[in-house]
């Protein structure tokens, strides 16, 4: 089993750099460096074991997970993701564990030209705590907070695919033929890989007033709009995207409903002018990716949703709250 | 019990800002700016109860220790700390626990005018990650790589307090009289306590060639120097800097040695050219920071130690490092 410090040097000599680097691994702390102009935008998120991935996930898909969290958040932001510290905790260093799990964070991390630039290894109960730092130009950044009333709300990719996958863990799969056998190992690697929108978000600067990612839920992510905003959105329900995976799985509207309902799936909820739409079905198109529109904001507060008869429902089950 | 929400609200409410926080707390991510020609500096600690502290330490000291030594790892760069993000892991947000915590860390931020501007908060066997990040003048970072046969090796503060007050823990102090009582208190402060020597780290960009906090002892951590930079260090034992309170309570200068390369003191430890040694005096008065002349380095490798008559020792107990 290598030694605290035989790791770090291992680590170094795999992480790539970039030209913000001024120094990375090695020394106490890492230097990075922005344009004149420049924000640093700056994010931590934790993974622990049995909270945020199940005790036996692949360590492979806990790295991958850790580093899509965090670029995830500074997507919501609309930054270039270009630095991250990564502090692990585990039982042993053992290598089995540790190679693939180190493996899966890089593989994500050099897809986005991210530099893991420092942290720290420590003993103790499993759990990891990344820290990303993107930037962008100066008074660009996506908050939660500018949504206006009139917006049109949008969101990326589909909805419910992490809550289902993780509603259909205990359920053993022999029964289900080929094509529901493929619908569920796609809902599976949607909680375990989840894709971070960092394209989309950047292309979102100067056209979304507001926008936040899909962690703990629609209603209560978007609820964070619409508080820091002051407004009230009306979500249609029958227009929440849903996969293909997860339509060939589950027949029930309603369970579908709660499902989409459920975060995890860390798509871009955001807001923007109805006369902006033109420009955003470019950028769909430019950034490869499905975006919805699910509903507006007006005068009020809350999140509200509409049957397929457009009747305003009583609230769904909420999203997900730590510490209840 | 507050819910995560309700807790994250209370500490925006609490932190203070400063002039480079563009935004803070409550967004998904931080914004952070700093002028043209500075460089930020990053860092990432982990403390876990049983590891870094014991299970039975007192919450408020846990939070300033969190952020002691993660101040203390900017100090080493010579940078000014300015922003951080804190994951705070816990089984449960139980105010009569994270009040104080948080009190802890505030309070030793606050000092030194650092702005919280983001976290997580996770449900978990307890561990607090910070993530400093600090600013400096491109170009002047104390790193571990600059030193120069020839320098002299300095040391702040005192050494040995915190190992020897770990070795103390076990032992019931009823039969001590009056002023070793005062002297074993005074060693579980500066463990539970440390002080990170910011203003001097920054004090000394510009005329340290390297600089270390010393973490894991004095051995490991300027072993680092040694061997970023090329060179061997022979350090005079009789010199290492002993508090009041460590000669009060340990006659044995053997054992007493051992504790001094204990680490866990968070003092710096640094090489300048000897023909800079008037202005470190100065460096010294202006900062009130205590500093020793304990060696010097030169070519080779390793760091050696001579005992009181100037012979060579054989290596003495070695520092911490995890995962062994």
């Amino acid at each position: 089993m290598p030694g605290e410090f035989a790791f770090i040097d291992s680590l170094r000599a795999r992480v790539r750099s970039n030209d913000g680097v001024v120094r990375g691994i090695g020394d106490d702390a890492a230097i990075v460096r922005f344009a004149p102009g420049e924000e640093c935008v700056v994010t931590t998120d934790t993974l622990v074991a049995g909270v945020h991935f199940p005790l036996d996930a692949a360590p492979a898909d806990i790295g991958y997970k850790t580093a899509a969290v965090n670029l995830s958040d500074l997507a919501a932001m609309g930054a270039t993701p270009r630095f991250c510290t990564f502090a692990l905790t585990l039982p042993s260093l053992d290598g089995g564990y540790v190679e693939p799990l180190i493996k899966g964070l890089l593989a994500l991390l050099d897809t986005h030209q991210v530099a893991l630039v420092g942290g720290d290894t420590t003993r103790g109960p499993m759990s990891l705590t990344l820290t990303a730092i993107g930037s962008l130009p100066a008074g660009t950044a996506l908050g939660r907070d500018g949504a206006r009333a009139g917006d049109v709300v949008y969101v990326s990719g589909t909805l419910g695919d992490a809550a289902a996958a993780l509603a259909l863990r205990g359920q053993r799969g022999d029964s289900l033929d080929g094509e529901r056998k493929l619908a569920r190992t796609r809902l599976q690697q949607r909680l375990a890989r989840p894709t971070p929108r960092v394209a989309l978000g950047q292309a979102l600067r100067g056209i979304a007033h507001a926008c936040i990612d899909v962690s703990d839920g629609l209603a209560a992510d978007l609820g964070h709009i619409c508080r820091a905003s002051g407004l009230a959105a009306v979500l249609d329900s029958v227009a929440l995207p849903a996969s293909r995976a997860l339509l060939t799985l589950v027949d029930d509207p309603g369970q579908r409903l709660a499902l989409q309902l459920g975060g995890d799936d860390y798509e871009l909820c955001f807001s923007i002018a109805p006369e902006n739409e033109e420009q955003l079905a470019a950028i769909a198109a430019a950034t490869h990716t499905a975006l919805t529109r699910i509903g507006t904001l007006g005068p009020g507060e809350g999140v509200h949703f509409l049957d397929a008869d457009g009747r305003i429902m009583s609230a769904p089950a909420a999203g997900y709250e730590h510490f209840r």
